[in-house]
């Protein structure tokens, strides 16, 4: 069995869902790893990683719309140092959570028909992010 | 160190928390798996995986109403062609995640005494859903 | 590669967020594991683990005003009988999850700049906490 590791950098355009599938599947294809499992993990507070629908954009509309009235902006937050948005992203991250494991079959993840991988960006400006990646297997 | 890995397929019965933990537990007996651990992945994005108290019944039914009360139906989502239930299910998924990765000791989930893996249907019909195993260790 | 498992026991003090990122990368120094992964796992319903910010403890008292309005005491929830405590604590529970996957490097977690591991104590008293700690690798 065998690891390997990388740090994928991604640029947001703000708040949304950017697809991220493509970008693991293009990598696990070059580790030539076919059979185990890939682990992400976001580096940052206020943006996070989730498995969702990938068809119908107006989900994603849906998710983000609850989630911006489930968190809302201005709600009396201690932390507001950075800005309005900045609580709320931390909200919205630990809701969805920054880390995600995920089987292989023939060396890609074994996500259901109408599942991506998704980067949450929580934030309302453009953002670079980290996200590591690690698959181990054969 | 070994891997396997399986689709285990359950029929739920409309919404509601569905336990697995036998199963996954039988699926592990049968892998000879003692020491390593398992991952758990849903392949849907209207149902979803959590660990919660397996003693008490009605906490699973506090968490099923206040689920609904965080997400109820009707609440003027955009994607509502597959039905009313649809939208506040893709949310309850997102809050409650679809993966678990759980330590293995003696060929088992490593869960504490209250707890228990459940399948968590977000729909209202029942439905067949698909959930991957896969073990690493020894 | 190997595997090695610990389990490590906490105390907290009441509802908070009690920061486990040292604990967790001493045990792993320990385990002299470099290249790999580590998996925390909360054998608790009350109680649960995540990733936040680490640097403004004002962000840790908003999750908490924040997780306290979602799931407010007293909501008329049907499992009581262990305080008006204990249904909300489950709820926060499902909501930040009880398991976390971080690669490592140079043998310590893979954290952003301004993450920490921490685990959440949702009841009001203190309570002694377990974490099941797994790393695998070289």
């Amino acid at each position: 069995m065998r690891q390997t590791l990388a740090i994928l950098t991604f640029d947001t355009e703000g708040q949304g869902f950017h697809e991220i599938t493509h970008d693991v599947n293009s990598w696990l294809r070059a580790t030539d790893i076919r059979m185990g499992q890939v682990t992400l993990f976001c580096q940052h507070t206020s943006a996070s990683l989730l498995v969702t629908e990938n068809a119908a954009p107006a989900v994603k509309r849906d998710l983000l719309r609850w989630l911006r009235m489930a968190a809302p902006e201005g709600d009396g937050y201690e932390h507001d140092d950075e800005g309005a948005d900045d609580m709320p992203a931390h909200i919205k991250a630990m809701l969805t959570g920054g880390g995600i494991t995920l089987p292989l079959a023939d060396g890609k993840m074994m996500l259901g028909t109408w599942q991506g991988v998704y980067l949450a960006e929580h934030r309302h400006g453009a953002h670079k992010r980290t996200v590591v990646a690690q698959a181990f297997g054969d």
